[in-house]
């Protein structure tokens, strides 16, 4: 790849969005598909990035009081089977295990020992988890339980993509019993918030905070709500849920408790997760056309420094002022951590390393070359700028500006994310504006439409199954707002209570 | 449960050690079986030993050069069949996913949508991160590759036992690819020691660190090694493995690669892991008929602050008292890291709490109460001593003073293990010596034996063989020696190379 050419991503966002995320995820060498159907590997630098959102959110739930634990990955079919909803909801798409070992016949490796009941690979452990809670809980005394668990688990799907959709994915998933119904509301809102937050400060994503109407909840909830964010088809992601399970999977599983009465009661439920989708998120949201772009607060690495050592009677002296820059910008705090500083001393030439950290989306690139020595100066460039940009510091500065570069980095993509979204939001009042809304204006690309439409909606669902069969568009969510304004639902001319976001989705 | 009481934990180590494992697992609140055959549920205090463990070795893991990765979770029967030694050791204990849904036939759940060709859930990850090294590897340029992955693997375990022996259980396996046999080689030791420093630095507890005869050796390895910890029946458990897997795996893969010459050759690769299986080690290891021992350097929490409020007037004061003291010792660095400080304000009877720490093995007890406001002093209690013992000290000299009894507890402890071992280790040259030390003394505690034996041995499988039938005694390494000094194996006659480590194991 030469220093040279326009762009690093071949499609453009606008030739092409579904095959530029594929081609932004090979060029940041974040993850690639196995040859298990709908099973990805992550790579390295993808890996980082979920680790480093494991770190941020990990801490966000140990400060609102959730510890993690560890729950058994098989289900027993029987378990899934006592609620009614979620079995029905997780069914179709369940990898199911029949059998304990494998056998040799006629040369042939063949499944056997065939368990007496099949077992489920979690696709979600609600109902294992309310098994063990079932055990746990037997006075007041014992409520709540806040317990998370990082976890991997299987959802069958017919169409992967990765990160967005796998059979296998990486998630958490937040488990509490509550002794009343109000107390969990509030820990549903509550973690709904943490979703919220970690998406605006970390991810920089505006999102819609929101409930889902009853044909998107989640299988058993009584209420599910959902972040919403917009990406740069102007579609949405829903990047996070939490869901108020009121007594449904406690009386599936027999969570009960003597309350402070004396009177047995069940207890009430919740669960909220965040997956590895929200790798994909990120990509759709931020990445352009030289590859991923990555919010310097989620960023893994900070700052790559790259020696430039054309000459091999300058090389060491190079070296060791990279080495020299690297430790003081480790020295410097970003939001209370380290700058995380590498360090690319590989033997190619500049062009190519410096596009490799391009692609992979670091926030700063620092070149420093025999010149730059003689002269005390860096070549500093910023993602989120040109990729031809650079700018030449005083070598010496560059430690007391990294932390405001970063801040003001993390800012503007946030900003930029957040006029995206309100250029591509539109309040719409009638059918006929909606439908337009919707319909590509050019045949021969039909992913670009309107965005998100606030329309106002009178709850039906037959209104919702019209839509989403002409336009493939669906509700998103309903916003949580203090002061909804009623209006009539433009689809049906019924009385409405406040406006609900439609869009197209992955 | 009464301040009174003798010992916490019934029966006690001498009278029924399997058993009495099995309650300190339930008196810590460390995990519980679920009704899923063989699976665990790793409990909060469980769970947070088991980060702390990754912590660790994730820090260890990266200073060796190594960057996480994640693979999945099924594995094509095709994969496992590529290596023959493999497969035959595993497919007596793999859990085989066939379908991919659910249907309802007869009011009755199904698996439905057979797959064409069955997955395995991983028992280890040597094949399917084969087949994407396979992938990635084209020349010696894109060598080394140095990944680790913590994931979840599962072995159909006909006798399980928590944390020793699960169905399914956590680890991390090290999976590199190296250009020469000798790099690969060096890697694998390398591993090895990282383990073996791990073991005795942070899990206090001293391991012989050797090779496994080839009976023992991982399916498809060329060598395997291992750190052996005794615990306190005398037994040995297997902490960890590192493999010299040669180029069995390249080959079934087909990890191929242009060499420096040109010519086409195959990688060398090694892999390594450590399991939750570390967490039962550590419970043999130091735990006491009160509950858990947790060494300093791997605890979760290394005070506990546990104010006692009798009356309400003073409460509030003590309660401050608390949290000052716990400021204070939270500003305090422990190998380079805050103390970790608890205050257990729960509204519960002294001794009730203060039990209830004891058996959770953390390491510091203070207790604060309003007579020694008055005086200035805390009641402080080590794990490692009698639970009795108590020392009054001016509470403003505790910060000053705990990174030292920390230290000092994590040495005595090391050091308790390690003349426990050195004590029942013996040197053995003659048959008849080696029956008598692994014979009961008494036959109503068969489980009382010698310990460690150290043999010649010429290397005969027919010798470990009739040992293992005889005793249930096995070779549990070569240890790595220097400069082994030869001799005559006691059963063959036999000339040997150097002596071996034979014990009873878990």
């Amino acid at each position: 790849m030469s220093d040279k050419q326009q762009n690093a991503i071949s499609p453009r966002r606008e030739e092409d969005f579904p095959e530029w995320y594929q081609q932004i995820i090979k060029a940041a060498d974040l993850a690639e598909n196995s040859e298990v159907r709908g099973c990805m590997v992550i790579k390295p630098w993808g890996y980082a990035l979920w680790e480093r959102m494991q770190a941020v959110l990990d801490r966000m739930f140990k400060d609102t009081g959730h510890k993690n634990a560890y729950f058994p990955l098989f289900i027993p079919l029987s378990y899934l089977e006592k609620e009614a909803a979620h079995v029905e909801g997780f069914a179709k798409e369940c990898a199911v295990v029949t059998h304990h070992r494998l056998e040799m016949q006629d040369g042939k490796l063949v499944p056997a020992g065939p368990l007496s009941e099949p077992l489920v690979v979690r696709p979600t452990s609600e109902t294992i988890i309310g098994a063990a809670y079932a055990r746990w809980v037997k006075s007041w005394r014992d409520l709540p339980i806040l317990l998370n668990q990082w976890a991997n688990v299987v959802r069958w799907e017919m169409r992967p993509r990765l990160f967005l959709r796998t059979a296998e994915f990486l998630w958490q998933e937040g488990h509490t019993a509550h002794e009343t119904r109000e107390e969990a509301e509030v820990e549903t809102m509550k973690m709904l918030r943490v979703y919220e937050t970690f998406a605006r400060d970390f991810l920089a994503l505006p999102v819609f905070c929101g409930e889902k109407s009853e044909t998107e909840r989640f299988p058993g909830a009584l209420r599910t709500y959902c972040i919403e964010a917009m990406v740069q088809d102007r579609k949405a992601i829903q990047a996070g849920t939490s869901h108020f399970l009121g007594q449904n999977f406690s009386k599936a599983a027999g969570i009960q408790f003597q309350g402070r009465d004396g009177a047995v009661e069940h207890a009430w439920t919740t669960s909220w997760g965040v997956s590895t989708r929200l790798i994909g998120t990120l990509i759709m949201a931020h990445s352009d056309d030289d590859g991923l772009v990555l919010p310097p607060r989620i960023a893994p690495t900070h700052v790559v420094i790259l020696p430039i050592t054309p000459k091999e009677d300058s090389k060491a002296a190079v070296l060791e002022a990279a080495e020299a820059l690297a430790k003081a910008l480790r020295a410097v705090s970003f939001f209370g951590s380290p700058v995380e500083v590498e360090v690319d001393g590989r033997d190619l030439g500049g062009g190519v390393k410096s596009w490799e950290w391009i692609k992979k989306g670091v926030p700063v690139r620092i070149e420093i070359g025999p010149r730059d020595l003689a002269q005390g100066t860096a070549a500093v460039s910023r993602r989120d700028r040109g990729h031809k940009e650079k700018e030449f510091l005083p070598t010496a500065e560059i430690p007391s500006k990294i932390a405001g570069v970063l801040a003001e980095m993390q800012e503007g993509l946030l900003a930029r994310a957040s006029a995206f979204r309100d250029a591509n939001l539109m309040q719409v009042d009638s059918k006929e504006e909606f439908y337009a809304f919707f319909t590509p204006k050019n045949a021969n690309k039909p992913e670009i439409h309107g965005g998100f439409a606030l329309t106002h909606w009178s709850g039906s669902a037959a209104v919702e199954e019209q839509i989403k069969n002409d336009l493939k568009v669906t509700i998103r969510c309903i916003p949580l707002e203090d002061a909804p304004e009623a209006g009539v639902c433009p689809f049906s001319g019924e009385p409405s209570r406040q406006r609900v976001v439609w869009a197209k989705s992955y």
